[in-house]
């Protein structure tokens, strides 16, 4: 049956991809009276997906293609392909289909709630939303099951063999090293920077060094494009067709260029998977964590160090003569490299950006385990942001109400990002075992190694290595947090007078 | 089994949407790399849809609500709604599923074999697609039966209800007055002209000029866009997403501004369908002949027509103040106006373009009729070229090639073009009785009077009325070629010194 499962497999392909171009239009440009219309056939297609990959006739591919005889004249990626429908349709098919299709209705209605709800600053509001989906969140996590921790049922949709045994020691060290390290940074010497905000950028021009940085960094735009959204975000339509979007805002030139270099981390990943995976299900990223570690590799590695500046400032001025006709390289990078506790995870800075995140973990863990209730939720998430950071929000729009994943019922999400940034990390140390000149390539504006690299050892994998495997293969070891906060505390004590080593 | 059929419907819309989109997205800038990957999914999404309109569910509903008690107790959209089910199920039903399928495979690569070939100016090439392709068209035809004219099996797929019977008298008077009319107008003293071609108009101020006129037009922006591609089109996503494109040429002004009154006459119709018929078959154009007046009648009768250039010539000049400073708005009007035979249809004037379609017509009854055979096609298309419009194409790009609709299996089309003109006529003299002071209406730009009669009289119907009752309720009368034939012989007279009257 090995034809019906490849023709199911590029069925579900199909339909994917068109639900991906409405996406992608949906927040790029479609006229505002045609929403309605789109949101109900997103659903229709969605449905559709949804029912064929657990369809009789999928289960009864995987149980012919799982005996013996059949399995072994498998190729290494229908072999792959199989388990991971397998995998899918065992653990969806474990969730009743009317809670299933219950969730999705109530995240969907859900998100609108929220939006309103945080702009109007209005948590009781979005309470018995969030109670709901909690409490669907609980039922589901009973029905999928788990060994050891309820949160690790989840963990397994977004980073698959990751569990709450292994992050806990991860942010804990995280934890004890970058708390000491934010308050060195804040009681240090503030050292000189620029005010950008004051200065008006032309969303025009930075649109022209977005695609001049895009074009270094060896995004194929025959197989792409930059278009301008609210939300930065890339959409993997077919490898052949990855798009990516950037918010452009004349007061704050950083947030286009970094959104732009950020979303040309995710768009090389999904340009560069081997196309032999197309139309099955591991022409996608290992892992989130894993595409998260190529977006933050490309945004903080990359485009936040100095050597990088060292080649493309010049470049940035000749599009911005006179905003920057003042500011020096140095200036700039340490600009950019500001390290201040803020209320919003999305503007953090690199180092504060962890800090955001386990405040996430610790919550959602404690939600999920009835620690605490969603009535709660303001007071913990106040009390954390200044244990962790120092600052307590003044409402709840800049606090608690700040992310839409819980109302679209994403519990298990946030870790990625932070296993982003600790990939990342180790990613770049074994990257500069192989190419030991790194800094003068960076220097010289030099990145198409480091995307050959990228594609060598990751991309080209797509899902065909799991984040363990991809690790074990590049770096010989496991994941660990010592390779992020070495770079951190390294990257820091040279822009921060840190009168100490923190090692 | 009314449930059922509205949910089926409802699918094959959702589906439609998606294709849609697709298709836009293809056109105005999908990256070149993801081109194959979309036109399989294209394919597939077509596929479905056309297996649900031919369903034995699509059939079981139909038997059913077709039942005498059941009907009685449908409401009249709903009656409309399974008659034209009904009419399309049974129409594709006849056809052979294999010649069916045989002959959408062959005309999607006959249509790049006619690219090839008209680029390379290559008859010989295109050759034995065309022959395979009109040899199949016979065959359908004979599956899909006819009562007195081959070719009225293929015009009751654009134009239900037009018959050759209809459309050879039409056809006659209008060769009977529109062959004389042209000679007269080419061997009058032509008027002073103005060199368009040698100026340079910016893209950009075309495009906020085209924008100014559609909203003029009443165009609504909240359901629709206007993009940019190699040929204009509009495509009708939803009632809330009506898109249309047109192409910017800085050496021809002409060609973006009257593309965008065209397609925005296209897109008026498509985005005042009442909504009440959404996810009906009736949500669409009553026919190609009737959605074709809409844009013919926004194109020629408002956009060339000299009441509208003095409402509008001031605000021209005013995006282009060098490029027309020397030149008066009667000046312009003429320039727009000129008449002169020429070899290719898109390009053709209001009065020779009735003469393009009339060769096609002719040289498609013959080929189905076996009067002529595909080997023929250059020499028969030069004489007629020659015999109607006094020209001989230098080669066969610039004649038998210049049209992708024979590659594409689209044999009774053609007329579709003719027709619209006939019904823009015969709607512009009914409109003038309703709003007598249409003229000082178009001087003063006032047009959306003009726009919500087209709503009234023709756009919220769909396909809930057929042509003929369109006309019909309108005009009280049938389609005549009288109204088109006195309209140009009397714009004509006003422009060229045509000595004697031709009526």
């Amino acid at each position: 049956m090995e034809k019906q499962f490849r023709e199911l497999l590029a069925k579900m392909n199909a339909y994917s991809s068109a639900i991906k171009l409405m996406a992608w239009d949906l927040r790029t440009g479609a006229p505002k009276k045609g929403v309605p219309a789109r949101a109900q056939a997103l659903g229709m297609l969605s449905t559709e997906v949804f029912l064929l990959s657990t369809s009789d006739l999928m289960e009864t591919c995987l149980c012919d293609l799982e005996k013996m005889d059949k399995h072994e004249s498998l190729d290494e990626i229908m072999k792959a392909s199989v388990k991971e429908c397998r995998r899918n349709i065992d653990r969806v098919r474990r969730i009743p289909k009317e809670l299933y299709r219950e969730f999705a209705t109530l995240t969907a209605e859900a998100e609108s709630v929220w939006e309103e709800a945080k702009n109007r600053n209005d948590f009781a509001m979005f309470r018995p939303w969030l109670e709901k989906i909690v409490g669907m969140t609980k039922q589901m996590i009973g029905h999928l099951g788990y060994e050891k921790h309820p949160y690790d049922a989840l963990l397994e949709d977004f980073e698959p063999g990751m569990t709450v045994e292994k992050l806990d020691p991860l942010f804990a060290e995280m934890r004890a090293r970058l708390v000491p390290l934010l308050a060195r940074i804040k009681s240090s010497p503030q050292p000189s920077t620029i005010d950008l905000e004051t200065r008006c950028f032309d969303p025009e021009k930075q649109k022209a060094f977005s695609l001049k940085v895009l074009e270094r960094m060896g995004y194929d735009f025959q197989a792409g494009r930059l278009d301008a959204s609210e939300h930065p975000f890339t959409i993997g339509i077919t490898s052949g067709d990855v798009r990516i979007t950037t918010h452009y805002d004349p007061h704050d030139v950083k947030s286009a260029l970094f959104g732009s270099i950020h979303e040309g981390g995710h768009g090389l990943y999904e340009q560069n998977i081997d196309p032999i995976l197309l139309d099955t299900p591991l022409h996608t990223g290992s892992s989130m964590g894993v595409h998260e570690s190529q977006s933050r590799f490309w945004e903080n590695m990359v485009g936040h160090s100095q050597s990088f500046w060292i080649s493309m400032y010049g470049e940035l001025c000749s599009y911005f003569p006179e905003q920057l006709n003042d500011v020096s390289s140095e200036d700039f990078y340490r600009t950019i490299n500001q390290v201040s506790p803020s209320l919003i995870r999305v503007e953090a800075d690199e180092l504060t950006y962890n800090l955001h995140i386990m405040i996430r973990y610790e919550i959602e863990k404690a939600l999920l385990t009835d620690q605490i209730g969603v009535s709660d939720l303001p007071r913990v998430w106040n009390e954390k942001m200044q244990e962790y950071l120092g600052l307590t929000p003044p409402d709840d729009k800049s606090g608690v109400l700040q992310d839409v994943h819980w109302a679209g019922g994403g519990f298990g999400y946030f870790p990625s990002y932070a296993l982003g940034n600790l990939y990342s990390a180790q990613i770049l140390q074994a990257m500069k075992k192989d190419i030991p000149d790194f800094e003068d390539r960076l220097r010289r504006g030099e990145l198409l190694e480091i995307k050959d690299w990228l594609v060598e050892k990751i991309h080209r994998f797509g899902k065909l290595k799991s984040p363990g495997e991809l690790l074990r293969d590049i770096t010989g070891r496991e994941m660990d947090s010592r390779c992020l906060l070495d770079y951190l505390e390294n990257k820091y004590a040279a822009i921060y007078p840190v009168k100490e080593s923190c090692k």
